[in-house]
């Protein structure tokens, strides 16, 4: 008795759910857990089923599944599996930290395959978790360079995503297009206000009241790509640029941290630039 | 072409959702939302389901619903009709005066039928948005007299809800068990901290960082009934119970409204003492 | 024995609270509260004082104040009475509904003088709570025409400030420099995140997952004054741009009405394009 | 050219901001932040000033100080040196790594002298960070001997503030008197609902909408000692009370390092059953 899940993306149409259901039901596969949603502008239907039951064959279940659906029907069987993921870093351990730790203690729902860094200073901390810290510099090389090396070596892991955990280079969009939808960027600041460089600083200069933090996949343009998750915090006339970064970073790996759970969960779909969240 | 609001509590068994959208999907009903919970310790279904599309006999598919559902199947057919409500007051006017002016403007949801307070205080503002106020007073009679005239009044009405925006007299088991599931109480605490008169100076004397407000449904025993909505703020030690009280009014009424809401689209089950929400 | 409310703004240095306190203690004056802040950037200084005691003269107090202190000090006594203020708006409600009933129940700490509509809206709203309704349609004239009927009605009054309540025109510098930090807007974002018209389709083209809520002090450039308050809330992807606007609504009030209480108890100060907010 | 904190507790009476500022500034000390507080009930006043200045000789401004101040004046001159803490646990790690990474990573404010834990759980990874961790077993041993073992292995140390970070044993009034407001206590709930044991378990059952965590000082009553700061987070109907707990943990560890950054900068007066938390 296994728990399967079932992730299914489609043009909109009258009976889909009564299709699916009647699929499981003949598979006597119970469902625990169903979640659907339809964006009724861009007549698209979206579903994610948590199901137990015994099942010999995914891909007929696959198969039969497509066969009722409408045509192009996106329909994924995801056995539960731990997954797999690598972080690139620069020098701020706070999301970094979070990360391994619950990946030490088993709750982050994924293993840390290794870290990167443009810099050494979180080496030895990453390596106190016994996972593999590779330091690839950005300096006196081009950017075509440092990021084949960066790829070389994800390369050799088996990754679901790459977590951008306070990675301070901006990506090349040739790299990003090899990890579509793969890529998880934390923010910080509240997209869209502040894209860029030094949010902080300019959410101190605009005498803001409230500061975020946004995880969101990574895309071609900088900071715009789908948004996963979004946090704020009050802050006031007391907070300089650098208390303001320092309040941020609690959310900064708060945020991350949800946006993490609901991705690895596969409670995420990607539609255009936007994401379907079911929390 | 009408919308129909389909609400169905009941034990649940495999292929409960197979069999209701399969039925729906023979009456060429198209589901337009539909939220499902299963409380797998209780083995219980609950289901919401919005649907589009012409019914002729709603009381056929009902049928239909019952024969191919568990036993006891609780199946509510509702058609999209406007509620509503009554309001019992003291002398506060915040959740009163926000009640009213939704209803005025029709953002409400329901109708104010009435309002019935145990002081005039607040009679010329409610008579200001034309709703009848009815001035019982609690004083110089037993609290089963008080009650009697109470229920004579609402008895002229036919009700969905009654509303006790800050009412300040406790009702009785026995009046409250004519209107089971439709009293919708405001207590002025985080339940179940603060239960009984005066929670925020319990709070104060408690030296709490945060006060709350809770919206429940009305049972036999004083706040202790199912909870709909909870809200917080944080409050700190400048603020006297006098200051509580003030800050405290915000978040009552806005969880009132909220609570409201809910109750009024039908996003809200009753199961023993908790509510299943369908936000 | 009066409360007397002291707001001082000047170049920061050695000794001001000293200074100043020793004033208020030779005139017998009490220290109810006190709240002092140092900008270092721009080395000034603000404190805002409420003391108790009789005090016969307040200006040889405040010229006693202005000569201990660095040049230029910006010294105002502000004896407690009622603010006065005018309300802008259009056709929404809920900002001043809101405003209207806290007024009428004397909680607001300002009098409701007038509310103009460049419709006819919400006239009869109005007046239920015995405030007159000046409808000054934008409508076949100019813009300049436009403003000038608008300050011919406001100029009958003795104004605190102006509230533009969900007013959806765009006033201009030429108006704005007449009420210098005297006008309040509330703008339905999280400015500066999608400044101008249509905020909640920007927002829900982007898909973010917080909406918000400012408000500010109108200057020459649009939604770009001083911040004086916000607000967040969740939304997801089953918000439209629409259901954006009704959720959006709960905060728009909420951050109107706990900005218009800051500035009435006289808490804000503008320094350049920044306010100092004494909670 | 050192910073200088000055924490001050007294009886209430006129001109004690105007003595105390005066003194400082004889001293040529410059006052960077200050904040007070009158109880106005308890009649009680309350500083913190934050200064720049050369002082020679602390005792000298401490009586000073004491001299001029009602008597019984509470006058606390504190160098900024940082503070030293040792953590209890049991099993839980969320707390407990928070608090070892913010140290590690030299942001918290204090130095991690020990952990004590009564199982072996977290050994190893308290060893990770070099900070030694001791055993102490619960079983087979009276409570008092318990106890002994654990006061034996803190007086080793030099601690300002000993932390329960989710030490799931009750310590009896004799341990705590030794060690009075310095003992630090994340409670799994918002207080006072919830008290004692198993509150996700009672707050399941009760249904509520909204669970919290407490961070307090320990005095004899379990749960009951002054409150330094509270968090809350939504929940609802799908959370069972295993989900609530896993859900509760992020809000235990944020109120539990912001309780901490408080008490760490000496912005935490206890007064009472109550604290004045200068933020």
């Amino acid at each position: 008795m296994n728990n399967l899940l079932i992730l299914i993306q489609c043009k909109d149409s009258v009976g889909l759910v009564s299709n699916i259901t009647r699929i499981l039901a003949q598979h006597q596969l119970n469902i625990i857990a169903m979640r659907e949603f339809v964006d009724e502008a861009e007549q698209k239907f979206f579903t994610r089923i948590e199901c137990s039951g015994i099942i010999d064959n995914l891909s007929v279940l696959q198969q039969e599944l497509i066969n009722n659906l409408p045509t192009a029907a996106d329909v994924r069987l995801v056995p539960k599996a731990e997954k797999s993921i690598a972080l690139l870093v620069t020098k701020e351990f706070h999301c970094l930290a979070d990360v391994l730790v619950r990946a030490h203690f088993k709750t982050l729902g994924a293993t840390v395959k290794c870290v990167i860094g443009n810099h050494e200073t979180l080496k030895d901390f990453v390596e106190k978790f016994d996972v593999p810290f590779y330091f690839v510099s950005h300096e006196v090389k081009s950017k075509a360079d440092f990021e084949n090396e960066i790829t070389s070596i994800l390369s050799n892991y088996e990754l679901d995503y790459i977590v951008l955990a306070k990675f301070m280079r901006i990506l090349s969009p040739e790299f990003n297009a090899q990890y579509k939808h793969q890529i998880i960027n934390i923010h910080h600041s509240f997209l869209p206000a502040f894209i860029g460089a030094s949010p902080y600083k300019q959410a101190f200069e605009r005498g803001v009241k409230i500061i975020g933090a946004t995880a969101h996949f990574v895309t071609d343009n900088l900071d715009e790509g789908p948004i996963i998750s979004q946090q704020t915090i009050h802050v006031n006339h007391t907070f300089d640029a650098k208390q303001m970064a320092v309040a941020g970073r609690e959310i900064e790996k708060s945020v991350l941290s949800k946006a993490l759970e609901q991705v690895l969960e596969d409670r995420v779909f990607v539609s255009g630039n936007k994401t379907i969240v079911f929390e």
